[in-house]
């Protein structure tokens, strides 16, 4: 692969902000050395001077002198370093103001901030890492659960690249010999020899349609779960969100159309990442405030991986609850009748078949451990029943998978061992498939796709 | 000073928790090296046999050899170490999952949970930092400003310890002379040598008095200020919030009492930390979810170091009004007369005398510069105007000062240069002052103390 030599420094801060002990500025690039000359005061030798792989500690300065932390300084010297490139980390005291004027004191010493990603898209364009790799990096600091991050390290341990270079192989395994018989003129081209085209085609439509069984479970991984709490006005939404917490997050009261601002938390649930999401209540609106935060609401359903539609199972089943049970819903949905502390008066006759139904008390606690029991069975038996970790795939690479699905698909339609022509359209569409296996892992891209990849990571990595 | 050996190992993630590239788990104690051999994987030499200041990269594993995460180790050896002990960080992907893996994995391999700043604690037991320089690594994680940063900083490179020392030294001058006194029988004590006593006296009088000064500041730098919009329903609050913020933060609608749940937002401004907080309007409540609201108002009234008295200036000034007007305010207020697009119908001279005044329209923008400008000169004039950054002074340090300049003030009223005798309390209050000055710098200190001050710090500090 071409690789293009960086001509600038990148700088940024690689760490989370926020409280915490350290905080770490990330240099890379050919002036990353000289650099850290610049901007840095210690005892001995100069950082450009030091082996790669060691620390020295010391303190960041102005141009002036002024001292601006105290830090360590981290040395990797080309190519043994993330980037590939020399690298150099400042470990600043943590919390944000530290570090923020670490960077800013690297930028003015003629580094330039890093673009979301760039350390890893200079890690793939240096070679160290093929694309899925790449992604996996984020995808790693994204996990919000063991599985997750199972999945996204053994994706960044090459998971999905060895996976798909299987099947890019049975592609070429299927390819050569069709492509051998192509090489001669029309009126001599030989059979091509037919024994192993059939199987490959068949192993690649396989391997295909496994990794793609693992898209939905890959989505939930990776986005975690949004779990809205939706329903008619005044039905306890808002005391079921506090009850399941633990705590009073959200204002409670008798009267309807309370909660008007949508709250959410994180909610872990059994090593689910779940967002809970409480909202104001369905009605035809008694307000413009409330009208606002209905249409809140409606924004919130749309998003949600799973309703909890939240009924008063004390009071009737009126127009608003009919109305909400009536919507359509592209998510899982679950019906909470609450108050379950009171005497049942709803109808559960009347309510829409094939929604599973549990009955709890947010006052006194009823039901709600069979609630958690229901949630994780029914997030566990749809989409997390596989115990293994494996590589679970992105939006990305389903579409160039399914693609390449399609091709393959294309191809076996066309194959005819018995036919003399035809030969072409095979190997174009196995071609087809295998362009779009070379897209997934990087071995051909372009600039657009690299930005769109990238710009989603965080600044730093 | 004692130096208590530790015997266990602890370990913590010791960078922030968050999306970020880098993630960091730290361990300190004589166990720090077997435990990274055992968890640690990479090629050539294990930990324990590379030099301190030295980084290897590797594979963090279970247990039974399952990959945790890809990481860095960074071994550090006592003394040369931010605990003097021997210290391992491992560098792990950022995002919290993978430094929880490896975290629990180092538990799992005989570190013990690190309590919040247990390693900074183990820097000042193994004498590496003074007590004021041990809590100004808090503060500089914590600094919300430059202005903080810089002052913590000067604080951990000694600052205050400097200080504190000098005054210090002035009291052992004044006390010298008594003492060598006092140790003669009572029948035969000569007179001390009086002339450094009142001198020395003064000057740490008056270093004490400057060091006070900063208390207001450095709580405030510390904390940062909280800025508490407040006023009767339908004021405008909420809109001049989302006018000041820039952004739609908060419902707003025309209709009184739109807001319930209290709202807060970071507001840098002019590099001052601000916390910008939205409220329930003050009015006599509509409802029992207003009320809940109002109540949660007042609550943040007295949290707060600023307060924004919003009223409409296009409307007569109501009963509401005067009710909020005429609540105690033990911090500074400022009036916002909001709506001045419409006509001015609000009577400026019925304004209690003393509380500025300043027209805005959280509508059309108009006045929110003048307001902006406003807040930083009141913040400025009153607490930032010295625009050298110094030691500023937490709570603790706030009453050991005071009660050493209460000491030694008692010393100079008994202070008699013709007096024979009484020279046994004069000692003793200075003696008192010296032992305070001795506990704000940790010379003398109690566990009592000590777990009041870390458990203030974050993990993994």
């Amino acid at each position: 692969m071409d690789t293009p030599i960086a001509q600038d420094t990148i700088a940024a801060i690689a760490s989370a902000l926020g409280p915490g002990a350290i905080a770490i500025v990330r240099v890379s690039g050919p002036q990353a050395l000289p650099l850290a000359d610049a901007v840095f005061r210690g005892s001995g030798r100069p950082p450009s001077q030091r082996p790669g792989h060691s620390v020295c500690s010391g303190m960041v300065c102005a141009a002036h002198g002024e001292p601006l932390d105290e830090v360590l300084v981290l040395i990797f010297r080309a190519p043994r370093s993330y980037t590939c490139e020399d690298v150099v980390e400042f470990h600043c005291h943590g919390g944000g103001q530290s570090a923020r004027r670490v960077l800013r004191r690297a930028l003015a010493a003629g580094a330039r901030a890093a673009e979301p990603g760039e350390f890893t898209l200079r890690a793939f364009l240096n070679g160290r890492l093929d694309l899925t790799q790449a992604e996996a990096v984020q995808d790693l600091i994204q996990a919000r659960s063991e599985r997750a991050a199972d999945a996204a390290l053994q994706q960044l341990r090459g998971g999905l690249r060895q996976a798909v270079a299987a099947i890019h192989e049975e592609g070429l395994t299927a390819l050569t010999p069709i492509e051998a018989a192509l090489d001669f003129p029309d009126d001599e081209m030989p059979t091509p020899i037919l024994a192993p085209i059939g199987p490959a085609l068949e192993r690649a439509a396989a391997a295909l349609g496994r990794l793609l069984e693992t898209a939905t479970e890959g989505r939930l991984l990776r986005a975690g779960v949004r779990l809205v709490l939706a329903g008619p006005a005044n039905a306890g939404k808002s005391s079921l969100f506090n009850a399941l917490l633990g705590t009073e997050r959200a204002i409670t009261s008798p009267q309807p159309g309370t909660t008007r601002d949508t709250i959410e938390a994180a909610w872990p649930l059994h090593g689910i990442p779940i967002t809970l999401v409480d909202t104001a209540g369905l009605r035809a609106a008694a307000c413009a405030i409330e009208s606002d935060g209905i249409g809140r609401t409606r924004a919130e359903l749309g998003q949600a991986d799973l309703q909890l539609l939240v009924l008063d199972g004390a009071g009737p089943l009126d127009d608003d609850a009919r109305a909400t049970l009536a919507a359509p819903a592209p998510a899982g949905r679950l019906i909470v009748l609450n108050k379950s502390d009171l005497p049942p008066a709803l109808d559960r006759a009347a309510l829409p078949p094939g929604i599973p139904v549990i009955a709890v008390s947010a006052l006194t606690g009823q039901g709600l451990a069979d609630l958690r029991h229901r949630l994780v069975e029914m997030l566990d038996a749809d989409l997390l029943s596989d115990p293994a970790p494996h590589a679970v795939i992105a939006e990305r690479h389903r579409l160039l998978l399914a693609c390449a699905q399609e091709e393959l698909s294309a191809a076996r339609t066309l194959f005819d061992p018995a036919a003399e022509s035809g030969w072409v359209l095979v190997a174009g569409h196995i071609r087809a498939a295998l362009e779009a296996l070379g897209e997934l892992s990087g071995r051909h891209y372009q600039a657009e796709l690299l930005d769109r990849i990238f710009s989603g990571f965080c600044i730093g990595k």
